[in-house]
C-alpha cells in the first residue's frame, strides 16, 4: 500500500460558503487551504487559512502550490488574481465565467442571449445616462452598481423619475468608477432560484427550485422544493444548463429568477454556492456544497433529488435562541461562528419534514419559540 | 452586541471519532482542539491540533486552558491523565465511567449489578487461574487482556481445554502486567449495540439498535434500525439507563450486546461514540456525534428517531472505489484521511433508504461494483 496523496481544494475567501464547502469535503477525504486577508476569517475554524489580501502574489503563489484545484468563496475576487491564478493552477469556475457574473451588464446580456428575458435594463455611467435611462425604463426602477453589489448593497430605487437626482447623489461616484445600471423594477409574483451543477464531463443537474423571500435585499426564507412551479423547473433546467454550456462552466452556480405573469425573468447568477442553496445540506440527497467539491475536483456527482420538504431561516446580524431549533425534530443549526454585526449573515437553521402539513406544524413552532413569526409567515401562507 | 465567545470543545485522541466530532461540532459553532501524539493525526485535518502524549503534564496544562470541556476519541488514555485534567477543567464522561470501561472486569461486575447478564467471565492473572477458570468456564472461551483491547486485538479463543498452554503463551505476560479475563464462548444468535447519550440534566436517550457483524474481531457491517427486535429495544434502554445514570454518565456511550435465546448478554461498554453509531450521521435525525457535543457542552438533546433504514459498511485497511458509493442515491462517503495500513479503519459508506426492499437494491449494487458482496450479505440476507 503506497502513500497516498489526498486531493486539496483552494477556496478564495474564508466566509460561511467556505467553511461548509470544507465540511462537505472532509468525508470525501478532501483537505482545504483558504486564503482571505482576515485572520479571523470563520471558515479558519475548519480548516487551514491563509491570511493574505488578492494582491499579495507571492502568498498566492505558495497557495497556488498548494492545492489541485482552486474556487471561491466569494465571487468579487478580482480578475487579475483569478487569471493569475488560472496560469499556475486549475480554477473552476473558470476566470471568464467569473467575470461575466462580476459584471450586471454583461450578466443580463448573456441572459438573453440565452433565451432568458430580464427585466429592461441600461447601462449608466454618466447623470445624463441615467436621464435617458430613466425615460426608457420608466418607473420605478432600481439603479445598481454594475459591479461588487451584494445583499442588496449598492442599489438605489427610484419609486418616480422624479428620485433621478437623489439616486445619483448615491450612486453617482460609484457610477464613474465601475459603471451602473438602471433596471425596471419588476412587481413579481415569486422569487425563485435554480441551483445547479456541472462536472468536468459535463454532466448537469439542478436541485428542485427554491422559493425565496427577501428582506431589505437580504435572503430570509427559502422554501423548497418551491411548490406549484408546473413547467418552470424544466425551463429553468434548460436555461441554467444553456448557460453553464456557454461558459464551460465547472462547480455549482445559482440563478436568481423572478417569477411575473407566470414568466421567468433572469435577476442575477451567482459563481459559486449560495444562500438559497443551504436547504441542500439536509435537504437533498446531495448538497450543493458537496457536489461543488466533486465538480471541481473531478469526482462523479451525487443525487441532487430532495427529501421530503425543507424550509430556511437566515440570521442576519446576530443569531436567536437556538434551543427551539436545536429541540425540534429534523431541524438543523448552522452557527457560522463569526461575530454578530448589524446585516451580516450569522447563521442559518433548516426545517424538514416529510410533507407541508408537518413542516408548517414546526415551522410554526420555532418561528413562534423566537418571536419569528414575521419570517416565517411568507412560507406558512404558501403551505396552507 | 457584546464580543461572543465560541465554545470549545477539547479531545483526547485524534482519529476518526475525533475528526466526525469536531465536523458535527462546527454548525452548532463549537470549536474544537485535538491532542494526539501523532503530527499527522486525522482529526488534526479539521480542527487545530496539539501534539503531545498522555504525560506531557506541560502540554495538556495549555490544553485544558484552551477548553471548556474534555471528552475522548480514545478510552485507553490513563487514569492519571484524565484524573489530573479533571482537576482542572470539566471532563465528560468523568474519569470514572472511563475507568470502569477500561477495565473488562470492571465493566462485567457493573453490568450484572446494573441486571445485565454477561456470558461466564473469571479473572486470570496467573497460569494456575487460568487453569481453574477454564474448568469453571468450560471450552470453547476466550481469554482476553483486561485492559487495552480493541478490534479483537489481546484475544485468544480456545476451541478446546487443551488450547490453554497456547492461550498462555500468547497472553500470559500480558496477564501479569495488567490482569486477564477469561470469557465463556457465546454461540450467539445476533450482535446488537444501543448507542446512549444522556446530558448534563439526565434528559437520557437511545438511538434505535443496531445489528452488527464483525470480521476477525472488527466490525464489517451495521444495520439500523436492527430489525424483528420485538421487546430488546425497550430492555436494552432500561439498561443502558441504568448504567448511565449508576455512572452519572454524561454524553454518548454504546453498549454491545449478544442475543442468545432471545436474550440479551453484555459484552462491552464503550465510554464515547461508537463506530455501530456512524449510520446516525445521516440515518438519524441528530447524529451520535452531534449529541455528544451537545451533551457534554450542556445544551439540549436532538431527536434520536431513525430515518428510513441504514446500512453501514466498515472500509479496514484500505479503502475501496468511492464511485459506486458516490453515484448511489443516498449512499455516503468517509474517507477518514488516513494512510492505508493493515486491519486500520480508515472510512466508512453509509446507505439510506425509505424501506427495505430499495435498501437491498442499493447494497446489491454497491456490493456487487465493489466486489464486496460477501460484506453486504448478512445485512442482504436480514433484509430478505
Ligand atoms: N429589478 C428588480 N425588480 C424587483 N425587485 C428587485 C429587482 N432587482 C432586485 N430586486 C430585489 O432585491 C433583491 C436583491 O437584489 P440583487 O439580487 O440584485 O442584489 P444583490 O446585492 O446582488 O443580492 P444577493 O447578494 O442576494 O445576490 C432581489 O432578490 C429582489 O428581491
Ligand atoms: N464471549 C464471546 N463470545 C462470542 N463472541 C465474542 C465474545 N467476545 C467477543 N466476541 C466476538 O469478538 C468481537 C470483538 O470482541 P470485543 O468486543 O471483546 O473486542 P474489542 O477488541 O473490545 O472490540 P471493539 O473494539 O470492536 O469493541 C465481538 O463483537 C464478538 O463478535
Amino acid at each position: 500500500m503506497s502513500e497516498r496523496r489526498q486531493p486539496v481544494l483552494g477556496i478564495l475567501g474564508g466566509g460561511q460558503l467556505a467553511r461548509m464547502l470544507a465540511l462537505a469535503g472532509a468525508p470525501l477525504g478532501v483537505k482545504t487551504l483558504v486564503v482571505d486577508s482576515a485572520g479571523d476569517a470563520c471558515a479558519g475554524q475548519v480548516a487551514p487559512l491563509v491570511v493574505a489580501d488578492w494582491t499579495d502574489y507571492e502568498a498566492l503563489a505558495r497557495f497556488a502550490s498548494m492545492v489541485d484545484v482552486v474556487t471561491f468563496d466569494f465571487e468579487n475576487v478580482p480578475a487579475e488574481t483569478a487569471h493569475w491564478l488560472a496560469e499556475r493552477v486549475a480554477v473552476s469556475p473558470v476566470p471568464g465565467a467569473l467575470a461575466v457574473a462580476q459584471d450586471r451588464l454583461a450578466e443580463k446580456t448573456l441572459f438573453r442571449e440565452c433565451g432568458l428575458d430580464t427585466p429592461a435594463f441600461v447601462a449608466v455611467d454618466t447623470r445624463e445616462d441615467l436621464g435617458r435611462a430613466i425615460a426608457e425604463v420608466g418607473a420605478p426602477a432600481i439603479l445598481k452598481t454594475r459591479r461588487l453589489g451584494y445583499d442588496g448593497k449598492g442599489q438605489f430605487r427610484l419609486k418616480t423619475v422624479g428620485d433621478a437626482d437623489a439616486a445619483w447623489a448615491a450612486l453617482g461616484a460609484q457610477g464613474a468608477a465601475h459603471g451602473l445600471i438602471l433596471e425596471a423594477f419588476v412587481p413579481f409574483e415569486r422569487e425563485l432560484s435554480v441551483i445547479a451543477v456541472r462536472s468536468r464531463e459535463g454532466d448537469f443537474r439542478t436541485w428542485p427550485l427554491t422559493r425565496n423571500w427577501h428582506t431589505d435585499g437580504v435572503l430570509s426564507l427559502s422554501l423548497a422544493p418551491a411548490p406549484d412551479i408546473d413547467e418552470l423547473q424544466r425551463r429553468a433546467t434548460e436555461l441554467a444548463r444553456t448557460l453553464a454550456e456557454r461558459l464551460d462552466y465547472v462547480g455549482v452556480f445559482a440563478l436568481e429568477l423572478f417569477v411575473k405573469d407566470g414568466k421567468l425573468l433572469g435577476n442575477e447568477m451567482a459563481p459559486r454556492v449560495h444562500n438559497s442553496g443551504h436547504w441542500t445540506i439536509e435537504g437533498a440527497h446531495t448538497s450543493q456544497f458537496e457536489n461543488h467539491v466533486r465538480a471541481v475536483l473531478g469526482m462523479p456527482l451525487g443525487d441532487i433529488g430532495a427529501r421530503g420538504l425543507s424550509c430556511m431561516f437566515n440570521w442576519i446580524g446576530e443569531l436567536p435562541d437556538p434551543a427551539p431549533v436545536l429541540t425540534t425534530t429534523d431541524a438543523h443549526w448552522h452557527d457560522y461562528g463569526k461575530q454578530a454585526r448589524s446585516g451580516r449573515k450569522v447563521g442559518h437553521a433548516t426545517v424538514c419534514a416529510p410533507d407541508a402539513r408537518v413542516l408548517a406544524e414546526r415551522l410554526n413552532h420555532i418561528a413562534h419559540d423566537l418571536g419569528r413569526d414575521g419570517q416565517a409567515q411568507p412560507a406558512l401562507q404558501v403551505l396552507g
